[in-house]
């Protein structure tokens, strides 16, 4: 009776990302002083820090370089079990790199590179963030109270990967890792152009979007969540305000229904903001979206807007030739 | 190294549920125009529903009966397989009642009831709805167009339930169908007043509170979702217009961190309705939030009023001495 | 003590504007059907609608006409003795027309034109909305029911017309009605490309923009307004799946502050909703906000997006080479 | 023709108003921290604040006293003659207490007093808020950057005095004054219970309420505007986190149509803030709504839970048996 394939829950969520920052104080000045989030420590070059309603001892972490980029993206999976499965599965995959020893914030972790080359790494064991008896919130949902600076955002939401190959890196991420393809754009020449996979009713927890400068391994962004439209434009507002560019949005995406903001956090890399709960996937058969060159413009921005130039092309590190969108 | 206990993915979403009314025209008008839900097709004394984001045939089933209540639960699993799994656990369980050829919209299900009686189904081949070339969607991964009615809502959410015994029940539907306990209400004494239980990152699809009354099986409130804290008070403009009785809200609960409103459908049965996402566990090793007699004030309202009396003492079928609230 | 001039406040609000259309059944249909506009009544090729917190007979008069455009433009006065007064200065500014009999829904009213040749209209006695038993709200600062069409606007907010000569139109406005210039455009040349004028706390009852196509006496828009942004979102989603073009929006702002959005109605009109409540001018000794070359980026779009190139040149009637944005 | 008595339009707007308190830290920290409020300066036991959309010097002094309550109300005229106009008719009304040399922030101020004892001045010479360079905005029509601290409110809306005599105090500042009738509360024996006056669109800049205690000349609240619905969640959020007391919202008002939230600052004044834009009144011969008992239970609250019973009682200075809602 069940010759399907079942699906697989061994990877479960978007555990942490590090950002590289050649300005580490602009960088930290946007997320703890704009975005509200909490500095939970620092070690050598790096900042940690957690949105208010993220329960981990971090969920970002700031570590000054030559260049801005990703450091590296971190999934935890369901279970110790499925940490070893896991690791199996990447290491027959020809992509692990191996175990290190952990960092500030949780224990060992199973280092490995997308096909692109974007460093990532597996973990179960975490430490929950550990909150001053004056910063608890008696909503005990809520690891601590809401900050009083900036418009804080809630928790971390996704992260977005430039590549070169689209097609390589979603399968390599579903085939060894379990997600799922929620959405996709395919062309007319048959070939992906991006790809939303998520191992939760979450659209994406991660996204590959072709580079269009040809480069590997590069950040598009990472996002940030607040859930509430109104939010959004509090913090558009303070963006104009401070400085901080806008390259797109507020505005309504087709692809996963997101109400999105991209801004350039000072170190250079671009960060979206989300302003609402976008739609969730509960159905366990789902037939993904697939968006085409006849019907892209709806899911690219379905109201609020288009994207500039610059959103298909710059990513950390910059390449020469695709700059980021200047300030008005 | 990996002694404990994996989590059960076989249950994975809330696929519908059905709704017993004693006043069918009051009650489609209620769900088809106030809340803009769109009718799937009619079948003998039921009718069936679906909001606009959700994908399957229906989400709602309502069937005209002497007294209000709730007809049924049903929940899909996450394979053919894991429905095999959980059928052979049920009948283990001793609470099994068989399987049934299936029902307009779905394919055969297999039939079971909570300790305190519930009758709840479980399945896994689903009937998508099929929409009509002119009410198709430019945005593809919305099912059809938003309607032009009411103030529709998107899709189902949860359901509550009243129990003589929450920890029975609430034990029942983690061990043997693998939800898991988010949070809970624990009196001075050790008793559980309440469990909000999920398969998902959904703080619940299901809670089960204790019924005052001492009554067992019955139906606290099914609720749909809006996502958007201003549809809440849009269609709060409505019922007040309307003569629909709210009961409380709109306001934020703590547990859950749900923007709610409670009102009675013509039929006598609570609805509630979500005006934003609350919030989502994604921590697969997740520390069930413990309310108690100390703190609980602030789980049921964290601000936007109080619960009346009624809150915890009316429920479907209606007992003697626990009536519903009046309209003002 | 007291040589300042006193302002004036004669002139004290818009009451109704008449909009001219190719697609009589078109336009109803956006502004009934989507917008949830009441239907008053209907005379010779006109229907009269109304907002659902629009208090007078119409605010919208809807006029067959071979080409689309501004009907006139009306204006109620503070009251009787003020009506007088305005006339005699319209009479003596060499502007004023002369009466006429009134019209559905109103009295007597004199005729005037811009010196760009808009009509107009003054008068002082208008027939209220009647509304039927079954339409009336128990909320009773609310002429009727909230309407369950479309997503439902709640009031006239402003028109904004397109004219050959920004300080002489704005001239008139200012020295003849009392309107109170709040914010303009002032060009490094000293010309002026856009005023916002009002007689009351909102930034403006009356826009004049600078026609860049050289014509004269043409509608840029007419705007009704929600005052609650989720509202904008609602109805942009429908206008995406109702195939109504947006030409630009949803986004904010910088002058007035408002929360926008751009569409054109079937008939070939634009029309602007007001997604929030902006800012309000109290202060009575106002200085004008001028925004100049340098800074107006600023106050065109403050956030979300820019506006298109359609939208400094389309207007109604349509000039040739200046055709309205198409549709995605 | 123009028998009929013509509107007064000499008092303009609501200027500002002073608070006592006997807890100035609290008070200052409620309103600059929490609020957002921007200090402007300190003079004697005085501290002067405004919201960062406020353009005169302050809107807020706060006062160090033994007891909270109301230092007194401030109204702008529409000119320096209107000034003079309205003077000479509080002189005429027996009410006038003389002038007096102004304060920091404005010139010279015309003291009077309620027939229940209430003190508010009138002037026409206001200062400016004077920017630092550092906090300007792009945005040219908002007098300041955004602050980012807590949840910054918009601007002051207006002010609510009980009184032993709500119809006497009402005609006073309707007779002597201009102010219009918009809504009230009339009991069955004929008597008013509310008063809701304005000198502008919003419905409300001051309000009577009858004090239930029998007192004279207290205060029920001041209000601060955010305009946005989201705000007032937010900043709800931030109020339980911290220990203030919510007294009674989110919720809708049927009067006014605002969302409201009632707090208590740490002072022992109450606070309310709105939440939305309410409604608006332009018409010049508004007929103002009658709410009787009959009907009052939707005028007081719309949506959203119900007020307490200290709402009816509680006022600063406190008086025996009618003290503040204690804190959960």
């Amino acid at each position: 009776m069940s010759a399907e394939r079942e699906p697989l829950f061994d990877v479960h969520q978007l555990a942490h990302m590090e950002l590289l920052t050649p300005n580490p104080e602009g960088t930290l000045h946007f997320f703890r002083d704009l975005l509200g989030m909490e500095e939970t420590t620092r070690q050598g070059q790096s900042v940690y820090l957690r949105a208010y309603e993220d329960w981990y001892h971090h969920t970002l972490k700031i570590t000054e370089a030559p260049q801005p980029g990703l450091g590296h993206v971190a999934w935890r999976t369901s279970s110790r079990a499925a940490l070893e499965r896991r690791v199996k599965a990447l290491e027959a995959s020809g992509y692990g790199e191996g175990w290190h020893d952990g960092d500030v914030g949780h224990g060992p972790a199973y280092r490995f590179r997308t096909p692109d080359g974007h460093p990532m790494e597996l973990l179960w064991e975490v430490d929950y963030a550990e909150i001053p008896e004056d910063k608890r919130s008696p909503l005990l949902n809520r690891p601590q109270k809401r900050p009083l600076r900036g418009v804080p955002v809630r928790r971390i939401d996704h992260v977005n990967l430039l590549c070169s190959d689209v097609t390589k890196n979603k399968d390599f991420m579903m085939e060894v890792l379990g997600f799922r393809l929620r959405e996709h754009i395919v062309l007319n020449d048959g070939s992906e152009a991006g790809a939303w996979i998520s191992v939760s009713p979450l659209v994406h927890e991660i996204a590959f979007m072709r580079d269009a400068t040809g480069a590997r391994g590069r950040l598009h962004h990472v996002c940030y969540w607040y859930g509430y439209p109104q939010n959004l434009c509090d913090i558009a507002d303070i963006f104009r305000e401070e400085g901080i560019v806008i390259e797109a949005g507020p505005g309504k995406h087709g692809i996963s229904q997101a109400m999105f903001m991209y801004v350039y956090e000072p170190g250079g890399n671009r960060v979206e903001l989300f302003g609402d709960p976008g739609y969730l996937i509960f159905d366990p058969d789902w037939k993904p979206i697939r968006w085409t060159e006849e019907t892209l413009a709806a899911g690219i921005v379905w109201y609020g807007g288009s994207l500039p130039a610059e959103f298909f092309r710059y990513g950390t590190p910059v390449v020469e030739g695709a700059e980021a969108k200047a300030a008005e």
